[in-house]
């Protein structure tokens, strides 16, 4: 909307951040002015970007028209971003789901303290998925009411599953994926509507690499019957070398569907799937971050302050075209 | 957001006006106020709701907090919402492409003067796909600026071409449906990005009724070679009798899918899909309005006036449910 390049600093620079780094030099109307870091002295020798520790990220605050939060969910967002929401427009992607309630509340007291807007939760799930979600409850209230608008997840790695299992006794290394059950899928799409539990729908596929000599049939009967993350899905376990780990398991691909079917009239189906097969986790939701930045400062300029969430933000605040352009091009 | 019931209007009562009044019912934050037709005494006689002509319709103004424009985007929508704009919130299916900037202008001029906001251009395709692809456009910049963002249409029935096989001499009726090919679509979620021509991109499916004695074999060559509708495609065309049209062939089905496959690094895809399966176009096309109109009327209420599109409209205005029971349920 005006020539001057949007000026992004990145909090943290673990896949995400990396991602993120990625997309921003993909955007021709930003340009990346500094990363945000406990680790300067490492993290410059990765990057050309200006680095800065924690400490002096005040010193960004003039020059970042917007800073993208890139650190996890579970002790480095409810930390960072009500701190440094009150300085900086902010983007994150909080998803600890039944937290972000208090979540917004403590980062929106901070964005309107300082006059600044933070759009929290970003990301496809929650992020996009939310928004498409929200479209079919508009559409189909009944679907909203009745629950049945599905959520499957995969093919992809989960990192929390493998974290859990690289915490078991003999386990060198992990990769777990997420595996939506197709035949679940298809009786959705078929309008059945049927009541699934999570087991219901996903598999659990992990290839392990264990120390030499332990016991494999120990870890895999620890893995099967992990509470919460293993016991109640169907789940295979693979034991393979470190190096086929490395060759055919380095990538954090990703995926998932959101999809409902309802009957507008008796008999009448209508059926509305969003999918998304992802090669790259990290430097697809670093994509979106990115493009909710760009909300973040264009929606601040007009006045906007708070916390808010992908849910608020209007899709023309997302295209860095010009409003005729992207009319033309879209409508 | 409120427990008054939004009393909605609707102007046009064909399938679309049909779709909506459907639609109202299935919402239950809304009251349908009145039907605003051309034809009062026979639209009457087909529904229980207050039914009025145009010349009454002013009579409504006060009752409705926003009217859903059901007219045909050739002659009706451009004379009638600029008229209907001053005194109502609306909601309208404009879908001429080409005049959707000047369209705007005359609606938005129309309705700042009068205090209210037109919401233009719903419906699917313009509408929720516009949003799909505006989404996509900003995830992915480098996908609008190459052009690949692509939008395959069906199966479903086309209604503009199945008129023009009507308008030939000795065919009783017909039904055309627009088929994307499916080996197109793979390429694109193959990332291989191919130039498509609209006739590499779909076929056509013409099933016509012929009148006693007609020459089909002349019906069937001024079909496969009409400019703009067929020349340019694969088209099949089967001659049927009544009683199989009738049979077969009475419902409006349609669909089609939004898709981009975008590499985010060198050998890095990414494939986003948003795909629609629809028994019914028009209670489809009907319930989309509605969720719309929700959004014109709240959006109004909180000051905005003039005419904007379903770009401009946040997600969270579209459902009827209140912003923390949204945020708790979809983020």
């Amino acid at each position: 909307m005006s020539n001057k390049k949007i000026k992004v600093a990145i909090c943290g620079y673990g896949n995400l951040g990396k991602g993120v780094e990625k997309a921003i030099a993909r955007n021709d109307d930003m340009e990346l002015v500094g990363i945000i870091t406990r680790r300067p002295a490492v993290i410059s020798k990765q990057t050309s970007a200006r680095v800065v520790s924690e400490d002096e990220a005040e010193t960004l605050a003039n020059d970042a028209d917007v800073l993208i939060m890139c650190g996890g969910s579970a002790t480095d967002l409810p930390v960072q971003v009500p701190k440094f929401a009150r300085r900086f427009n902010t983007v994150d992607s909080f998803d600890t789901h039944k937290k972000i309630p208090e979540y917004l509340k403590a980062v929106g007291e901070s964005a309107k303290a300082g006059g600044k807007l933070a759009i929290c939760s970003n990301g496809w799930d929650p992020g996009l998925f939310s928004v498409i979600r929200s479209i079919i409850a508009a559409i189909f209230p009944e679907a909203a009411v009745s629950k049945i608008i599905y959520t499957f997840w995969g093919k992809g790695v989960s990192q929390g599953h493998s974290d859990a299992i690289r915490r078991i006794d003999g386990v060198k290394d992990a990769r777990q994926y997420t595996i939506p059950i197709q035949e679940a899928v298809d009786r959705v799409r078929n309008g059945e509507n049927p009541e699934l539990t999570a087991g219901e729908k996903h598999t659990r596929l992990c290839y392990v690499v264990a120390e030499d000599g332990a016991d494999q049939e120990e870890i895999k009967r620890q893995i099967v019957t992990m509470p919460n993350y293993f016991a109640d899905y169907d789940t295979t376990v693979e034991f393979i070398s470190e190096e086929e780990l490395r060759a055919n398991h380095r990538g954090l691909p990703h995926g998932g569907l959101v999809i409902a079917t309802v009957e507008t009239s008796p008999g009448v189906k209508q059926t509305i799937e969003f999918k998304l097969s992802l090669d790259s986790n990290p430097e697809f939701t670093g994509s979106v971050l990115t493009a909710y930045a760009r909300a973040a400062y264009r929606m601040n300029q007009q006045g906007m302050t708070g916390a808010i969430t992908p849910l608020h933000v209007p899709p023309i605040m997302l295209d860095p075209r010009e409003e005729k352009d992207v009319i033309a091009d879209l409508l």
